[in-house]
């Protein structure tokens, strides 16, 4: 009996429930409950924003709809956004296309590190530097041939993991959504109501 | 020679300096630089980004590339990135799609601000809520049909302005660079190498 149970705390010691600090209980259990009925997997996230004054907006995330419900977050999130004094700005936060490149790093950060988890993949470390190129013809109207919005990312990692789990890491960013998002583009339906 | 100063000073204050709290002799200056050098409009933004644990990490920002030299910003920026407990993370920050959110919210409501204000249009207040639709049976590799981005976003705007302009505010929307990344797509390139 005393055998037995020590048998069986060795074999959930074999099983780790912590990879990259992912708890793959959790992460499982959110697999397995949505494999079982797809339609728990519908999400939609939302963000509300405040304008302040000029390039100064702020914009507060405090739940979403995910697994048929409405869920809460822990506590309520705000970011703050600004532009440069070149723009017109006081500077007082990250301006929106840096944002959207801290929107880019993070998902694919996350992207790689819980699915490294699940396969069992350690990851020691792991940083980043994002570049993206906008010319500012387009927004400022100067040139109607010139894009207004990026033209090209570069996302550069460096990972701290064994060799031979390179390429298999590089190959999970493509999970990443904001990168599928940004990739393949989305349709935007913009509206305006008095207030 | 007093007439001729007071006559002076009475049409810099006829022309406004400052409409919906931008500076347009900033915003026009760099403009007017840009328009005489185009290749002053050249712009690479940056972002870097630290894995902390598990769905955990955080991005800074500290400068960028324009008007043909690195502009550091007056402070350094930090933005932190979590997931919910569903999604396995311990809730301390917005999820990067939400991130993405607040980036394009911020974005459209910075677009309409400012060129409106180039257009001597007054905005008395604005505030929007911006709803994405993810299908988490992308990201999880359930469904490999699924799209794993977002597949529709929907920004709608209260305004607070003269109702004859809001369909012209509704238009300035499409100068958002956020908005035109998103909507065209943009090709991201991601390297991985060993730390």
């Amino acid at each position: 009996m005393t055998q037995s149970n020590t048998q069986q705390v060795t074999n959930e010691a074999t099983a780790p429930t912590h990879v990259n600090g992912v708890n793959l209980d959790t992460l499982k259990g959110t697999v397995n409950a949505i494999h079982e009925d797809p339609g728990l997997g519908v999400c939609h996230f939302r963000a509300t924003n405040q304008w302040v004054d000029g390039a100064h907006n702020r914009s507060t995330v405090t739940g979403f709809y995910g697994a048929k419900q409405e869920i809460a977050h822990k506590q309520t999130f705000q970011m703050v956004a600004d532009e440069p004094a070149i723009l017109a700005g006081n500077d007082d936060g990250a301006n929106p296309v840096e944002h959207l490149l801290h929107a880019l790093a993070s998902c694919i950060t996350t992207s790689m590190v819980a699915h490294a988890a699940v396969r069992g993949i350690d990851i020691e470390e792991m940083e980043s530097e994002l570049e993206g190129d906008i010319d500012l013809n387009g927004f400022l109207g100067l040139n109607s041939e010139t894009p207004k919005g990026f033209t090209r990312i570069r996302a550069n990692y460096r990972v701290k993991a064994a060799a031979e789990d390179m390429e298999t890491i590089k190959s999970l960013a493509s999970f990443s959504p904001v990168m599928n998002t940004l990739v393949s583009g989305v349709p935007v339906e913009v509206s305006v109501t008095p207030k």
